[in-house]
Protein backbone atom coordinates (compact mmCIF):
# COMPACT_ATOMS: atom_id res chain seq x y z
CA UNK A 1 0.00 0.00 0.00
CA UNK A 2 0.81 3.50 -0.85
CA UNK A 3 2.26 5.83 2.28
CA UNK A 4 0.85 8.78 3.75
CA UNK A 5 3.75 11.04 2.84
CA UNK A 6 3.60 12.46 0.04
CA UNK A 7 5.26 11.25 -2.91
CA UNK A 8 6.25 12.53 -6.19
CA UNK A 9 2.45 12.77 -7.72
CA UNK A 10 0.76 13.40 -4.26
CA UNK A 11 -1.97 15.66 -3.87
CA UNK A 12 -1.81 18.34 -0.88
CA UNK A 13 -4.02 18.01 1.85
CA UNK A 14 -6.35 20.38 2.83
CA UNK A 15 -8.55 20.73 5.96
CA UNK A 16 -11.33 18.63 4.14
CA UNK A 17 -9.03 15.60 3.29
CA UNK A 18 -7.03 15.04 6.10
CA UNK A 19 -7.89 11.91 7.99
CA UNK A 20 -8.23 13.10 11.77
CA UNK A 21 -8.92 8.89 12.76
CA UNK A 22 -7.03 6.02 11.47
CA UNK A 23 -4.43 8.61 9.47
CA UNK A 24 -2.38 5.52 8.21
CA UNK A 25 -5.22 4.82 6.03
CA UNK A 26 -5.27 7.93 4.49
CA UNK A 27 -3.70 8.38 1.37
CA UNK A 28 -3.07 10.94 -1.44
CA UNK A 29 -1.11 9.51 -3.95
CA UNK A 30 -2.43 9.84 -7.62
CA UNK A 31 -2.34 6.59 -8.59
CA UNK A 32 -4.29 4.87 -5.54
CA UNK A 33 -6.85 7.69 -6.17
CA UNK A 34 -7.12 6.99 -9.85
CA UNK A 35 -6.66 3.00 -9.37
CA UNK A 36 -10.48 3.69 -7.21
CA UNK A 37 -11.85 6.26 -9.33
CA UNK A 38 -11.11 3.47 -12.38
CA UNK A 39 -12.63 0.35 -10.72
CA UNK A 40 -15.75 1.84 -9.42
CA UNK A 41 -19.13 1.99 -11.06
CA UNK A 42 -20.95 4.57 -9.91
CA UNK A 43 -20.14 7.06 -7.53
CA UNK A 44 -22.01 9.49 -4.93
CA UNK A 45 -22.35 12.82 -5.42
CA UNK A 46 -23.46 15.27 -2.50
CA UNK A 47 -24.02 18.84 -2.43
CA UNK A 48 -25.53 21.33 -0.36
CA UNK A 49 -29.24 21.94 -1.52
CA UNK A 50 -31.78 24.17 -0.11
CA UNK A 51 -33.40 22.00 2.00
CA UNK A 52 -30.40 19.96 3.26
CA UNK A 53 -27.43 17.57 1.83
CA UNK A 54 -28.65 15.55 -1.27
CA UNK A 55 -26.83 12.60 -2.15
CA UNK A 56 -27.49 10.93 -5.51
CA UNK A 57 -25.89 7.98 -7.54
CA UNK A 58 -24.65 8.74 -10.73
CA UNK A 59 -22.57 7.06 -13.57
CA UNK A 60 -19.13 8.93 -14.42
CA UNK A 61 -15.47 8.34 -15.51
CA UNK A 62 -12.22 9.94 -14.89
CA UNK A 63 -9.87 11.48 -17.93
CA UNK A 64 -6.56 12.52 -16.82
CA UNK A 65 -6.86 14.53 -13.64
CA UNK A 66 -10.86 15.64 -14.12
CA UNK A 67 -13.83 13.08 -13.32
CA UNK A 68 -16.75 13.73 -15.22
CA UNK A 69 -20.00 13.74 -14.60
CA UNK A 70 -23.21 13.06 -16.89
CA UNK A 71 -27.04 13.40 -16.71
CA UNK A 72 -30.28 14.50 -18.63
CA UNK A 73 -30.18 18.32 -19.07
CA UNK A 74 -33.40 18.09 -16.42
CA UNK A 75 -31.54 16.48 -13.69
CA UNK A 76 -31.65 18.68 -10.79
CA UNK A 77 -28.34 17.52 -9.26
CA UNK A 78 -26.22 18.06 -11.90
CA UNK A 79 -28.34 21.65 -12.76
CA UNK A 80 -27.13 22.89 -9.18
CA UNK A 81 -23.54 20.68 -9.75
CA UNK A 82 -23.12 22.57 -13.16
CA UNK A 83 -24.38 25.60 -11.78
CA UNK A 84 -21.05 25.77 -9.77
CA UNK A 85 -22.43 24.21 -6.31
CA UNK A 86 -19.86 22.64 -4.08
CA UNK A 87 -19.47 19.02 -4.14
CA UNK A 88 -18.11 16.16 -2.56
CA UNK A 89 -17.81 13.06 -5.06
CA UNK A 90 -17.59 10.02 -3.01
CA UNK A 91 -16.50 6.47 -4.39
CA UNK A 92 -16.37 3.18 -2.29
CA UNK A 93 -15.36 -0.05 -2.89
CA UNK A 94 -16.79 -3.07 -0.66
CA UNK A 95 -13.71 -5.64 -0.20
CA UNK A 96 -14.59 -7.75 2.53
CA UNK A 97 -16.43 -8.01 5.37
CA UNK A 98 -13.60 -7.97 8.35
CA UNK A 99 -14.94 -10.83 11.20
CA UNK A 100 -13.68 -9.89 15.07
CA UNK A 101 -14.41 -12.31 17.76
CA UNK A 102 -15.68 -9.47 19.60
CA UNK A 103 -19.01 -7.46 18.22
CA UNK A 104 -16.99 -4.06 18.49
CA UNK A 105 -14.47 -5.27 16.13
CA UNK A 106 -16.28 -5.83 13.17
CA UNK A 107 -15.49 -3.90 10.28
CA UNK A 108 -15.60 -3.39 6.60
CA UNK A 109 -12.48 -3.98 4.14
CA UNK A 110 -12.68 -1.04 1.95
CA UNK A 111 -11.18 1.39 -0.28
CA UNK A 112 -12.63 4.99 -0.81
CA UNK A 113 -12.15 8.69 -2.14
CA UNK A 114 -13.21 11.09 -1.49
CA UNK A 115 -13.35 14.40 -3.96
CA UNK A 116 -14.12 18.35 -2.81
CA UNK A 117 -14.27 20.78 -5.89
CA UNK A 118 -16.73 22.59 -7.91
CA UNK A 119 -18.05 21.81 -11.43
CA UNK A 120 -17.31 23.36 -14.60
CA UNK A 121 -20.16 22.66 -17.12
CA UNK A 122 -18.68 21.20 -20.63
CA UNK A 123 -19.93 22.79 -23.48
CA UNK A 124 -17.51 22.72 -26.04
CA UNK A 125 -18.42 19.57 -28.60
CA UNK A 126 -14.99 17.51 -28.58
CA UNK A 127 -14.44 17.57 -25.16
CA UNK A 128 -18.37 16.70 -24.62
CA UNK A 129 -17.57 14.03 -27.05
CA UNK A 130 -14.26 12.31 -25.77
CA UNK A 131 -16.12 12.15 -22.31
CA UNK A 132 -19.33 10.61 -23.41
CA UNK A 133 -17.42 7.90 -24.60
CA UNK A 134 -14.99 7.25 -21.74
CA UNK A 135 -18.05 6.96 -19.80
CA UNK A 136 -19.36 4.12 -21.97
CA UNK A 137 -15.89 2.52 -21.57
CA UNK A 138 -15.37 3.38 -17.68
CA UNK A 139 -18.76 1.08 -17.72
CA UNK A 140 -17.74 -1.52 -20.28
CA UNK A 141 -14.12 -1.43 -21.18
CA UNK A 142 -13.66 -1.56 -25.14
CA UNK A 143 -17.35 -0.38 -25.59
CA UNK A 144 -17.14 2.68 -27.56
CA UNK A 145 -15.60 0.60 -30.45
CA UNK A 146 -18.74 -0.44 -31.08
CA UNK A 147 -21.57 1.58 -29.70
CA UNK A 148 -23.62 4.14 -32.18
CA UNK A 149 -21.84 7.55 -30.99
CA UNK A 150 -24.11 10.39 -29.87
CA UNK A 151 -25.20 12.63 -32.43
CA UNK A 152 -25.54 16.34 -31.99
CA UNK A 153 -28.70 16.22 -30.76
CA UNK A 154 -27.97 13.73 -28.26
CA UNK A 155 -25.22 15.12 -26.99
CA UNK A 156 -27.14 18.61 -26.51
CA UNK A 157 -29.55 16.60 -24.27
CA UNK A 158 -26.57 15.62 -22.40
CA UNK A 159 -25.35 17.93 -19.38
CA UNK A 160 -21.98 17.76 -18.92
CA UNK A 161 -19.63 18.63 -15.85
CA UNK A 162 -16.45 18.20 -15.10
CA UNK A 163 -14.81 17.99 -11.76
CA UNK A 164 -10.82 18.71 -10.90
CA UNK A 165 -9.15 15.74 -9.34
CA UNK A 166 -7.36 18.35 -6.82
CA UNK A 167 -8.51 18.59 -3.39
CA UNK A 168 -8.84 14.37 -2.88
CA UNK A 169 -8.12 11.93 -0.56
CA UNK A 170 -8.25 7.91 -0.51
CA UNK A 171 -8.61 5.56 2.13
CA UNK A 172 -8.55 1.99 2.86
CA UNK A 173 -8.86 -0.56 5.52
CA UNK A 174 -7.17 -3.72 4.23
CA UNK A 175 -6.16 -6.48 6.46
CA UNK A 176 -7.50 -8.60 9.71
CA UNK A 177 -9.37 -8.43 12.41
CA UNK A 178 -8.53 -6.23 15.25
CA UNK A 179 -8.50 -8.01 18.56
CA UNK A 180 -8.76 -7.40 22.46
CA UNK A 181 -5.72 -9.20 23.73
CA UNK A 182 -8.22 -10.69 25.96
CA UNK A 183 -10.03 -11.70 23.22
CA UNK A 184 -7.45 -14.03 21.86
CA UNK A 185 -8.47 -16.68 23.94
CA UNK A 186 -12.13 -16.92 22.89
CA UNK A 187 -12.89 -20.13 21.12
CA UNK A 188 -15.00 -17.87 18.19
CA UNK A 189 -13.58 -17.64 14.34
CA UNK A 190 -12.32 -14.79 13.03
CA UNK A 191 -11.25 -13.66 9.75
CA UNK A 192 -12.20 -12.20 6.39
CA UNK A 193 -14.67 -12.85 4.00
CA UNK A 194 -13.46 -11.02 0.48
CA UNK A 195 -16.20 -10.16 -1.64
CA UNK A 196 -16.27 -9.40 -5.45
CA UNK A 197 -18.46 -8.22 -8.14
CA UNK A 198 -18.71 -10.91 -10.85
CA UNK A 199 -20.08 -10.65 -14.03
CA UNK A 200 -22.94 -13.21 -14.66
CA UNK A 201 -23.68 -14.33 -18.04
CA UNK A 202 -24.82 -11.57 -20.39
CA UNK A 203 -28.96 -11.30 -21.72
CA UNK A 204 -28.56 -10.76 -25.20
CA UNK A 205 -31.76 -8.23 -26.31
CA UNK A 206 -34.50 -9.94 -27.60
CA UNK A 207 -33.90 -7.92 -30.99
CA UNK A 208 -30.52 -8.23 -32.12
CA UNK A 209 -29.67 -8.16 -35.88
CA UNK A 210 -29.32 -11.79 -36.92
CA UNK A 211 -25.96 -12.91 -36.29
CA UNK A 212 -24.53 -9.96 -34.37
CA UNK A 213 -21.26 -11.75 -32.21
CA UNK A 214 -21.57 -11.32 -28.69
CA UNK A 215 -17.88 -9.09 -27.83
CA UNK A 216 -15.34 -10.26 -26.30
CA UNK A 217 -15.80 -7.37 -24.20
CA UNK A 218 -19.09 -8.72 -22.62
CA UNK A 219 -18.29 -12.08 -22.54
CA UNK A 220 -14.97 -11.70 -20.56
CA UNK A 221 -16.17 -8.60 -18.49
CA UNK A 222 -13.56 -8.24 -15.99
CA UNK A 223 -14.41 -9.64 -12.36
CA UNK A 224 -13.68 -6.99 -9.37
CA UNK A 225 -12.08 -7.91 -6.39
CA UNK A 226 -9.35 -5.96 -4.36
CA UNK A 227 -5.77 -6.60 -5.97
CA UNK A 228 -3.02 -7.86 -3.44
CA UNK A 229 -1.56 -5.96 -1.39
CA UNK B 1 -41.93 -4.92 -9.00
CA UNK B 2 -44.07 -2.76 -6.63
CA UNK B 3 -45.91 -0.26 -8.65
CA UNK B 4 -45.54 3.50 -7.67
CA UNK B 5 -49.31 4.48 -6.64
CA UNK B 6 -48.83 4.15 -2.75
CA UNK B 7 -50.27 0.75 -1.26
CA UNK B 8 -51.20 0.09 2.46
CA UNK B 9 -47.90 0.47 3.66
CA UNK B 10 -46.42 2.96 1.46
CA UNK B 11 -44.44 6.49 2.87
CA UNK B 12 -46.48 9.62 1.77
CA UNK B 13 -43.85 11.08 -1.22
CA UNK B 14 -42.72 14.95 -0.43
CA UNK B 15 -40.92 17.48 -2.01
CA UNK B 16 -37.89 15.84 -1.53
CA UNK B 17 -38.45 12.24 -2.27
CA UNK B 18 -41.07 12.80 -5.65
CA UNK B 19 -38.96 11.76 -8.30
CA UNK B 20 -39.18 14.49 -10.95
CA UNK B 21 -37.66 11.92 -13.87
CA UNK B 22 -38.59 8.76 -14.93
CA UNK B 23 -41.07 9.01 -12.39
CA UNK B 24 -42.14 5.06 -13.50
CA UNK B 25 -39.03 3.96 -11.87
CA UNK B 26 -40.11 5.95 -8.12
CA UNK B 27 -41.48 3.62 -5.43
CA UNK B 28 -42.45 4.29 -1.74
CA UNK B 29 -43.38 0.97 -0.56
CA UNK B 30 -41.67 -0.22 2.44
CA UNK B 31 -41.35 -3.40 1.50
CA UNK B 32 -39.23 -2.37 -0.98
CA UNK B 33 -37.71 0.26 0.66
CA UNK B 34 -36.32 -2.25 3.40
CA UNK B 35 -35.56 -4.93 0.77
CA UNK B 36 -33.13 -2.42 -0.82
CA UNK B 37 -31.89 -1.27 3.28
CA UNK B 38 -31.17 -4.89 3.98
CA UNK B 39 -29.43 -6.29 1.00
CA UNK B 40 -26.87 -3.24 1.06
CA UNK B 41 -23.58 -3.29 2.71
CA UNK B 42 -22.81 0.17 3.24
CA UNK B 43 -24.65 3.19 2.51
CA UNK B 44 -23.95 6.95 1.93
CA UNK B 45 -23.99 9.44 4.44
CA UNK B 46 -24.60 13.13 3.38
CA UNK B 47 -25.11 16.52 5.45
CA UNK B 48 -24.26 19.88 4.91
CA UNK B 49 -21.02 20.81 6.66
CA UNK B 50 -19.42 24.63 7.11
CA UNK B 51 -17.63 24.15 3.67
CA UNK B 52 -20.38 22.43 1.71
CA UNK B 53 -21.53 18.81 1.57
CA UNK B 54 -19.32 15.63 3.30
CA UNK B 55 -20.79 12.40 2.03
CA UNK B 56 -19.22 9.30 3.91
CA UNK B 57 -19.67 6.06 3.37
CA UNK B 58 -20.57 4.18 6.62
CA UNK B 59 -21.84 0.69 7.93
CA UNK B 60 -25.43 0.92 9.08
CA UNK B 61 -28.33 -1.48 10.08
CA UNK B 62 -32.39 -1.40 10.12
CA UNK B 63 -34.91 -2.63 13.06
CA UNK B 64 -38.26 -1.89 12.22
CA UNK B 65 -38.81 1.33 10.61
CA UNK B 66 -35.73 3.05 11.82
CA UNK B 67 -32.29 3.28 10.40
CA UNK B 68 -29.16 3.30 12.39
CA UNK B 69 -25.74 4.45 12.16
CA UNK B 70 -22.72 4.14 14.57
CA UNK B 71 -18.76 5.27 14.68
CA UNK B 72 -16.61 6.36 17.32
CA UNK B 73 -17.45 9.02 19.40
CA UNK B 74 -14.77 10.44 18.05
CA UNK B 75 -16.22 10.54 14.11
CA UNK B 76 -16.75 14.04 12.37
CA UNK B 77 -19.55 13.36 10.74
CA UNK B 78 -21.14 11.01 13.03
CA UNK B 79 -21.38 13.92 15.68
CA UNK B 80 -22.82 16.37 12.99
CA UNK B 81 -25.73 13.85 12.71
CA UNK B 82 -25.72 13.42 16.23
CA UNK B 83 -26.14 16.45 16.85
CA UNK B 84 -29.00 17.11 14.65
CA UNK B 85 -28.38 18.06 11.39
CA UNK B 86 -30.42 17.01 8.47
CA UNK B 87 -29.27 13.99 6.42
CA UNK B 88 -29.47 12.18 3.48
CA UNK B 89 -29.01 8.70 3.46
CA UNK B 90 -28.37 7.07 0.18
CA UNK B 91 -27.92 3.49 -0.86
CA UNK B 92 -27.48 1.83 -3.96
CA UNK B 93 -27.42 -1.84 -5.20
CA UNK B 94 -25.55 -2.08 -8.58
CA UNK B 95 -27.49 -4.93 -10.48
CA UNK B 96 -25.84 -4.84 -13.72
CA UNK B 97 -24.73 -3.16 -17.18
CA UNK B 98 -27.24 -1.87 -19.75
CA UNK B 99 -25.65 -2.06 -23.20
CA UNK B 100 -27.43 -0.11 -25.77
CA UNK B 101 -26.62 0.12 -29.68
CA UNK B 102 -26.44 3.91 -29.31
CA UNK B 103 -23.55 5.38 -26.23
CA UNK B 104 -26.32 7.40 -25.50
CA UNK B 105 -28.66 4.45 -24.06
CA UNK B 106 -26.09 3.22 -21.86
CA UNK B 107 -27.28 2.51 -18.38
CA UNK B 108 -26.57 0.61 -15.30
CA UNK B 109 -29.52 -1.51 -13.63
CA UNK B 110 -29.81 -0.41 -9.93
CA UNK B 111 -32.09 -0.14 -6.77
CA UNK B 112 -31.71 2.69 -4.50
CA UNK B 113 -32.80 4.55 -1.18
CA UNK B 114 -32.75 7.72 -0.91
CA UNK B 115 -33.68 8.80 3.02
CA UNK B 116 -33.89 12.17 4.40
CA UNK B 117 -34.63 13.38 7.93
CA UNK B 118 -33.09 14.19 11.45
CA UNK B 119 -30.79 11.63 13.37
CA UNK B 120 -31.41 10.58 16.91
CA UNK B 121 -28.61 10.57 19.41
CA UNK B 122 -29.40 6.81 20.93
CA UNK B 123 -28.30 6.81 24.49
CA UNK B 124 -30.90 3.77 25.86
CA UNK B 125 -27.83 0.58 26.67
CA UNK B 126 -30.35 -1.56 25.80
CA UNK B 127 -30.93 -0.17 22.09
CA UNK B 128 -28.07 0.49 22.12
CA UNK B 129 -27.30 -2.99 22.39
CA UNK B 130 -30.07 -4.14 20.25
CA UNK B 131 -28.43 -2.32 17.56
CA UNK B 132 -24.71 -3.02 17.75
CA UNK B 133 -25.90 -6.71 17.48
CA UNK B 134 -28.20 -5.54 14.31
CA UNK B 135 -25.39 -3.94 12.86
CA UNK B 136 -23.18 -7.22 12.41
CA UNK B 137 -26.59 -9.12 11.47
CA UNK B 138 -26.59 -6.89 8.95
CA UNK B 139 -23.11 -7.65 7.98
CA UNK B 140 -22.98 -11.11 8.62
CA UNK B 141 -26.26 -12.56 9.06
CA UNK B 142 -26.18 -15.17 12.26
CA UNK B 143 -23.08 -13.70 13.36
CA UNK B 144 -24.77 -11.89 16.09
CA UNK B 145 -24.93 -15.26 18.29
CA UNK B 146 -21.48 -16.06 18.32
CA UNK B 147 -19.55 -12.97 18.75
CA UNK B 148 -18.42 -11.83 22.10
CA UNK B 149 -21.26 -8.68 22.84
CA UNK B 150 -20.15 -5.20 23.27
CA UNK B 151 -19.13 -4.25 26.85
CA UNK B 152 -20.22 -1.63 28.32
CA UNK B 153 -17.26 0.46 27.99
CA UNK B 154 -17.41 -0.36 24.22
CA UNK B 155 -20.32 0.55 23.86
CA UNK B 156 -19.61 4.12 25.90
CA UNK B 157 -16.85 4.43 23.10
CA UNK B 158 -19.72 4.09 20.27
CA UNK B 159 -21.70 6.88 19.32
CA UNK B 160 -24.85 5.34 17.81
CA UNK B 161 -27.75 7.18 15.87
CA UNK B 162 -30.87 6.70 14.70
CA UNK B 163 -32.58 8.22 11.55
CA UNK B 164 -36.80 7.01 11.50
CA UNK B 165 -37.39 5.99 7.56
CA UNK B 166 -40.46 8.36 7.35
CA UNK B 167 -39.09 10.48 4.02
CA UNK B 168 -37.84 7.87 1.60
CA UNK B 169 -38.24 6.73 -1.79
CA UNK B 170 -36.80 3.98 -3.81
CA UNK B 171 -35.84 4.31 -7.47
CA UNK B 172 -35.58 0.92 -9.47
CA UNK B 173 -34.22 0.94 -12.84
CA UNK B 174 -34.22 -2.84 -14.14
CA UNK B 175 -35.01 -4.56 -18.14
CA UNK B 176 -33.18 -3.70 -20.80
CA UNK B 177 -31.50 -1.21 -22.96
CA UNK B 178 -33.93 1.32 -24.55
CA UNK B 179 -33.23 2.20 -28.53
CA UNK B 180 -34.01 4.63 -30.82
CA UNK B 181 -36.00 2.86 -34.06
CA UNK B 182 -33.19 4.03 -36.01
CA UNK B 183 -31.11 1.70 -34.70
CA UNK B 184 -32.27 -1.46 -34.01
CA UNK B 185 -31.14 -2.42 -37.64
CA UNK B 186 -27.33 -2.34 -36.73
CA UNK B 187 -25.50 -4.77 -36.13
CA UNK B 188 -24.34 -3.68 -32.74
CA UNK B 189 -24.93 -6.25 -29.57
CA UNK B 190 -27.05 -4.97 -27.06
CA UNK B 191 -28.12 -6.56 -23.38
CA UNK B 192 -27.33 -6.63 -20.14
CA UNK B 193 -24.36 -7.83 -17.87
CA UNK B 194 -25.65 -8.62 -14.71
CA UNK B 195 -23.35 -8.38 -11.66
CA UNK B 196 -23.66 -9.79 -8.79
CA UNK B 197 -21.27 -8.97 -5.42
CA UNK B 198 -20.26 -12.81 -4.20
CA UNK B 199 -18.26 -13.91 -1.26
CA UNK B 200 -14.98 -15.64 -1.97
CA UNK B 201 -13.63 -18.16 0.31
CA UNK B 202 -12.96 -17.09 4.09
CA UNK B 203 -9.91 -16.14 4.78
CA UNK B 204 -9.41 -17.06 8.68
CA UNK B 205 -7.50 -15.21 11.14
CA UNK B 206 -3.67 -16.53 11.87
CA UNK B 207 -4.34 -16.58 15.51
CA UNK B 208 -7.70 -18.86 15.91
CA UNK B 209 -7.81 -21.45 19.05
CA UNK B 210 -7.25 -24.47 17.72
CA UNK B 211 -10.47 -26.50 16.29
CA UNK B 212 -12.33 -23.42 16.20
CA UNK B 213 -14.72 -24.49 13.41
CA UNK B 214 -16.11 -22.11 10.31
CA UNK B 215 -19.01 -21.18 10.93
CA UNK B 216 -21.68 -22.02 8.50
CA UNK B 217 -22.94 -18.94 7.90
CA UNK B 218 -19.19 -17.55 6.76
CA UNK B 219 -19.07 -20.82 4.40
CA UNK B 220 -22.35 -20.16 2.94
CA UNK B 221 -22.29 -16.01 2.88
CA UNK B 222 -24.75 -15.19 0.57
CA UNK B 223 -24.25 -13.62 -3.08
CA UNK B 224 -26.48 -10.53 -3.59
CA UNK B 225 -27.77 -10.59 -6.98
CA UNK B 226 -31.30 -8.88 -8.31
CA UNK B 227 -34.12 -10.86 -7.38
CA UNK B 228 -36.38 -11.94 -10.90
CA UNK B 229 -38.88 -9.44 -11.86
Amino acid sequence: MTSISPGPDALTPTQRTTLHRFRERGHYDRALINSILDEAILCHVGFAADQGALVTPMAFTRIDDALYLHGASGNRTLRAVAAGAEVCVTVTLVDGLVLARSAFHHSVRFRSVMLFGRAVRVDDDGEKLRASLSLLDHLVPGRSADARPPSPTELRATLMVRVPIDEASAKVRGGGPTEEPEDLTLPVWSGVIPLATVAEPAVPAEDLVAGTPQPSYVEHYPDRRRPPD
